[in-house]
């Protein structure tokens, strides 16, 4: 028989990563998926991605035999830098831009350039899981500010700053998703925008702003990205393709200063990033990502629209759960509360037995201790039929929740 | 005028993360490129990776709407699993792997599982300049160990032990490339696999077993991998399609005990690797990538040829340069030693004023203080012509400099 490996003994390992295992298990999809924030399977422009990468090849595939740019293919940043001027009244160049797989690598690779142990972090008052965890990993002090449907609330902001100084504790950190917040779904106001900046400017604390849902608005007009509004060089940015053309083609990337991306280029793992799936990207990008992007978010708003009719019709006579739900003008995510006396985590399991998934609050509270009452139901995934049904399903779940709670 | 960043301020970073900035400039060819190890560009599939990826999203390009396995696509495991199995008497599952970018990557993850600052990494006496980037990071006391052409001395090692252990360090990892090592060329023999295998597990030394060279065999009979001998659970694999297929896609993967997989899956950056690169590279490589290899490795053959032809020819008659160097049966290195009074810097520096890319041996050497007058010279990228011709120019600014060291 076989030692025990080596690798089975806890001090052959690094004092400064995580005692807990990984996951190696996929997501494993459901009838009824409301749980992670997939874009729509259906509108994937499959052929034309495989296309573009062919005259991709054609045209510079040679350079495959080299290791890519340390930044990432540069034409795919230079797409990134006009998109952004475009989008985001954001200027930068592309030399202040990193291509990542996806924009998980970007945010792992700023908060790990960042954070010392014991150091504040402040987020929206539920946020990201993805996030969090890397947040956790760095041995960041994790604390969420109230929010309302406009961003960080003026009064709770500073008093999180004023709290944590009191401690003695430096506050390193703002995280914010700004745009069709996850999970909340608001877009924050170009006056919470303006004054979350300065706030940050005064006090000399970082800005992670996290943008990668920005692309699906379905109606209203953008609001500028804070990056834009950045006189002092304490925002970085951080955006994806994974949302408008595939989470699994792991591109995204960050634009933030010079002094920054040195840093960041020191620590970066893999190498640049994979230049097949930037060929692709950037092909398809330049001759058809906009009509995509309109053509996806009308699917998107079908989406939202029939979450928010099943929510109605399920929900609109239960007043015993007292449910409420946001109704955003975009990105992937409606946020569901219920009375405060109903168990959220007791409904995702009995839901998953009937077929659902759905990501119970307390899995995007920052301190984990919130939102027991509430869940994020991601829209993206299923077509609209089965979201109206689902959302019928949900309702009778918490009914039947809210009665064994009393 | 706006403030200097925030970022520009040192205090606003991680303690744990170099002070020096990371290069953001690509490798910029020169006429004579024998500086980074690629493949032959001529041979990149180009038109069958295009056409894989195409058959792929076809078959199941609907997966990139949702996130990669975390570990990757499955049956680019499958394959990879099979692949070991076959080539190098490897059993694993491929749930005992996981795909990363390149071999980089991989080999990211496992140092910063494993080391603490301070404690001891024992390499081959010269050994790749990206691994002791990332073994410097994480605040690796690096050893080199003196080797021969079959690996490793064994006295030399048992020394290093000992020494490390006299000054009361742990001796954490041997990192070796046991196979066309890089830069010196020479497969490890089985006796030494044996040895070293033995006194890791005797000592209770982790080993990283970097094998991403070892489908480029020109001539000669398969040795095992050293996992494959491995009873104890100290062993961790690293293999790449960056050598066979380009490094541009940067695909590779570890293979190792479970207790190790799991901790890396907890650190790794970026989520599953990228579909899109996975599918592409997967159905190239069930139905062409033996055959491929098999040509490629042809067209390799020629060009060490015409590398050892050209170091012949130039070198012959200069017996005042006192030049040897290796005669390797696979891989993409020659390494060039000259009279110990010879600057191989300096030589460099002359060869890229005169359009030519060589490294020398200082880069490559595990302390940073041996190797002056050595150089790793590629023979992958340029065509069989121009490497002879360059190993001529070569010669001659070696027999100038010779002169001026004098």
């Amino acid at each position: 028989m076989p030692k025990p490996s080596l690798f089975a003994q806890d001090d052959v390992y690094s004092r400064s990563i995580p005692r807990q295992a990984g996951s190696r298990v996929a997501h494993s999809g459901a009838p009824y998926d409301f749980g992670v924030a997939y874009p729509d399977p259906e509108s994937l422009p499959l052929a034309e991605l495989a296309e573009s990468l062919r005259v991709g090849l054609e045209e510079e595939g040679r350079g495959l035999a080299k290791y890519p740019h340390p930044s990432g293919y540069p034409p795919l940043r230079e797409y990134v830098a006009e998109k952004l001027a475009r989008d985001r009244s954001l200027s930068v160049s592309p030399e202040d831009i990193i291509l990542g797989d996806g924009s998980s690598q970007p945010n792992h690779m700023i908060i790990e350039a960042l954070m010392n142990p014991g150091e504040v972090v402040l987020t929206e008052e539920f946020t990201y899981p993805g996030t969090l965890g890397i947040l956790r990993r760095f041995g960041a002090d994790i604390r969420g500010v109230a929010c309302d449907r406009e961003g960080f609330l003026p009064d709770a902001l500073e008093d999180a700053i004023r709290s944590a100084s009191g401690e003695g504790k430096r506050v390193k950190l703002i995280y914010t998703i700004p745009t069709f917040q996850n999970p909340l779904g608001w877009v924050m106001s170009l006056a919470r925008r303006r004054h979350l900046l300065e706030t940050a400017q005064r006090h000399g604390i970082a800005i992670l702003e996290d943008d990668c849902y920005v692309d699906l608005r379905f109606e209203g007009e953008p609001v500028p990205a804070i990056a834009s509004l950045d006189t002092d060089g304490v925002v970085v940015y951080v955006g994806s393709f994974s949302k408008i053309i595939g989470p699994g083609v792991r591109l995204g990337y960050l634009a933030g200063p010079s002094p920054l991306l040195d840093r960041i280029s020191a620590i970066k793992s893999g190498g640049g990033v994979s230049q097949l799936g930037a060929l692709a990207i950037h092909r398809y990008a330049v001759s058809h990502l906009e009509e995509h992007v309109r053509s996806a978010n009308r699917i998107l708003r079908r989406k939202r629209d029939a979450m928010l009719a099943g929510l109605a019709d399920g929900f609109g006579e239960l007043s015993d759960v007292g449910a409420s739900w946001s109704r955003p003008r975009g990105g992937l995510f409606i946020w569901l509360t219920l009375a405060p006396g109903v168990d959220m985590q007791a409904v995702a399991d009995r839901a998953l037995r009937e077929g659902m998934i759905i990501f119970p609050g307390i899995r995007l509270s920052p301190e984990g201790n919130s939102g027991h009452n509430c869940a994020r139901l991601c829209f993206g995934y299923d077509p609209p039929r089965v979201i109206r049904e689902g959302m019928g399903l949900l309702a009778g779940i918490c009914r039947r929740e809210a009665v064994a709670s009393v």
